[in-house]
């Protein structure tokens, strides 16, 4: 029998609805692994206990009396500390933001609430969700950075504090930190899932994303989220015929062998020859279990995407902060500083160019996914290096998230290292239901599942 | 018997195909119209009377042996002078693009072409189509504005030189001229027809559009040219579920009679008594023909809309104009100077405000147009004014650029001055099929039909 932190968001959910597990017993299980491993890993900011057991023997007597339960009825889910939650500190990590305390929920949180799922905690995000590394300790190899942004939920689900945790991805801060800990990280297509209520980074490039560590919790939790949002303008553009939940959770049930287009170019330029043989090897084992493999070419968009990301990302932070920059810039971390100090010192047209410039590496993008049910790459060009002055390269997520596509990571392998590798795997333009379903055909095919040994 | 140069387009396409008049018949007829009235107009910039005569011998050979005639076979239209024509000037009116001459075809020019389209000539526009006047004459009164930018696109269309001319709209460059000169004016929904081979003003907010003196003939024009374009990004976003042609054409046939939502709050505040007594009129006459007449509500974010697409406008103006600008900056006239100065002062982040701003506006502009068929509002704030100066206030016709909704203005009566007046109308999101359904049934109830008198 495993214990209850081990369980995942689906099983746990199931075990309880079957009255196998309470949500007493869950909860009271995740706060002491927390307790056991939170002064070693600081993946957390707030946690408050008394309150958590409260919701969950609240959770425990609707088990017993209400026919109508949520799909993540009695769930604990950690969020970054950019959602708002009302009533609750929401800091960004940042003396900026310190005393802050919202008075509503993130819209993607009410809906969390709604299925039913415990609010566990805050997990420590870098300051702002941008590159100033935060205290969270990778629990692979202390030495090493165990990414960012959403470095708290990435670690909070590595290591079984919680099942899944929100993070929030603008250039890279869901998928990498997911890999480089060894668990499932996801991002939805651009203006699938509402940002009401998080606190911003860069208005045309943040998504929320979450981690969690299989594709099915990825999927029940999507299924929860994707709703329009009258608050949010970019979630007014989702096709409204597809029936999300219904597709998505259909394509996880007897997924077939997908057709997957591996990018070379750009990918296997930068990735460390060991993370290209491990990736070679894992689209051979795939191939063999009937996967149809075949090279696709990247557009020659890609040559400025990169660059114009951080044109965007610097300019539209930048009109975030402005005030308060301007108020207090030395309560700024040294990153995030020089990027609004380029922000606020580039002009309209250039940035506006670079608007115009990602336009056509949207459509290109779109095209590219349209060839195939799913592109794969190396998640990161190597694992979490030994590196704790950066939160780790964002260069093979950074793409994805600019042309908005979805995305997810699924634990690979170990490297020598013995640390985590992950491959990448995107999908079509609200494509969510064919990536889900092919993502668990891989998940199924490659049967890893990874757990750092933080008990010792 | 009409003369063949007072025929629409769809009666002149349909007088073809029954030999009841020949392509070459129409064009000399139309030539000797340009002749007469164009010395005191100056509608066009361009117009190779021998190449236009062959091209109609040639439509006409083909109408005789072909059996696969486009929709458009044998009709002359006139294009702004924005738009790319393969080896023939394409000036803008400006002094920098003088000796330009490019070496493709706009999309929106080879769909014409394909459907069997002459290509008459190129009409006057505004330089750049921004706001400085043209020297293009209103034919109902040479002492008012025509309007602009497409001035010489609704003066060829009112004084029957031409039945149809493309035209763009970054702010009220399609519908405003129209209104003036007493013609329909319309532009799609942002994203329905492709910009390819248009001279830009501002990425975001530039449309095609263009002028007829039907709402048959701008429904015929849209079947023709609403087609994604691989060139133009914006255009992979059209729903492609959505048959376009059938659609918008069996709309037209029997319309119902349509809901209408009036806006009072900022168009009536800003219509001079005349236009609002006017629009009144029309209301009550549409509303005795059946038509569910109701108020609606602007939103507050009308409150900044306008003044962000000026700054909108102005970045992304001097984003495109930059490298000549700086080169050339005597070459371009006082308004268009003034604005790209102002666009090139304006820093990234105040851009960046002002667009996710109207990503707000717009989200709650499409929830607004979904409420009823069709939005109302009077076209312009007066008929055109006594003041040649400038070519008339953008304001009516700016919101619906800015949000990209579709819109279209049909006349609507005769001010006491003796200048016509018109109705917008408005549609949802790609919903032009019930715009112009709904356009048709009040143009059939008003049975307004406008020329000036030029032949005196």
């Amino acid at each position: 029998m495993p214990q209850p932190f081990e369980l995942t968001a689906t099983e746990a959910a199931k075990k309880m609805r079957q009255r196998d597990l309470s949500p007493v017993e869950l909860v009271e299980s995740l706060i002491s692994r927390v307790d056991s491993l939170e002064p070693r890993l600081n993946a957390w900011v707030y946690l408050d206990r008394e309150a958590v057991l409260a919701d969950a023997r609240d959770k425990e007597a609707e088990l017993g009396s209400s026919t109508k339960l949520g799909p993540l009825h009695g769930v604990p889910i950690g969020l970054k500390d950019i959602y708002y939650t009302a009533g609750i500190p929401t800091t960004a990590c940042s003396k900026v933001y310190a005393d802050f305390v919202p008075d509503y929920d993130a819209t993607t949180v009410s809906l969390l609430k709604q299925a039913g799922a415990i609010m566990l905690g805050k997990t420590v995000t870098t300051e702002f969700a941008c590159m100033d590394p935060s205290p969270t300790i990778n629990p692979w190899n202390p030495a090493h950075t165990p990414g960012g942004s959403s470095s708290g939920s990435a670690v909070a689900v590595a290591t079984r504090m919680c099942p899944a945790a929100l993070g929030s991805q603008t250039v890279g801060s869901v998928l990498r930190p997911a890999s480089y800990n060894g668990v499932v990280g996801f991002k939805p297509t651009f203006g699938r899932v509402s940002r009401y209520g998080v606190i911003p980074v860069s208005w045309t490039l943040d998504h929320v994303g979450w981690m969690a560590r299989s594709v099915a919790d990825i999927a029940l939790l999507l299924t929860v989220m994707a709703v329009p949002d009258s608050h949010e303008p970019i979630t007014q553009r989702q096709p409204s015929s597809e029936f999300v939940s219904l597709n998505i959770m259909a394509g996880l049930e007897s997924p077939p062998a997908p057709r997957i287009g591996v990018i070379r170019r750009f990918f296997y330029d930068h990735a460390d020859r060991e993370t290209c043989e491990h990736t070679d090897g894992v689209l051979e084992q795939l191939a063999r279990a009937g996967a149809m493999v075949e090279d696709v070419t990247l557009p020659d968009s890609i040559d400025t995407a990169i660059e114009d990301q951080r044109v965007i990302m610097a300019v539209e932070g930048a009109a975030f902060h402005q005030a308060n920059f301007e108020r207090q810039p030395e309560d700024y971390q040294p990153g995030l500083r020089e990027m609004l100090r380029r922000g606020l010192a580039t002009d309209g047209p250039t940035y506006s160019r670079a608007l115009e410039r990602r336009q056509q590496f949207i459509a290109e993008m779109e095209s590219l996914a349209e060839q195939v049910d799913v592109l794969l790459t190396p998640s990161t060009p190597t694992p979490a290096l030994a590196d704790l002055t950066n939160t780790g390269n964002t260069m093979f997520q950074g793409p994805w998230t600019s042309c908005g596509l979805p995305a997810i990571t699924i634990p690979s392998g170990l490297a020598a290292s013995g640390l985590p590798f992950g491959i990448q795997l995107i999908g079509g333009s609200f494509a969510e239901a064919r990536l889900l379903g092919a993502a668990s055909w891989c998940e199924k095919v490659l049967d890893v599942h990874l757990s750092p040994s933080v008990d010792g």
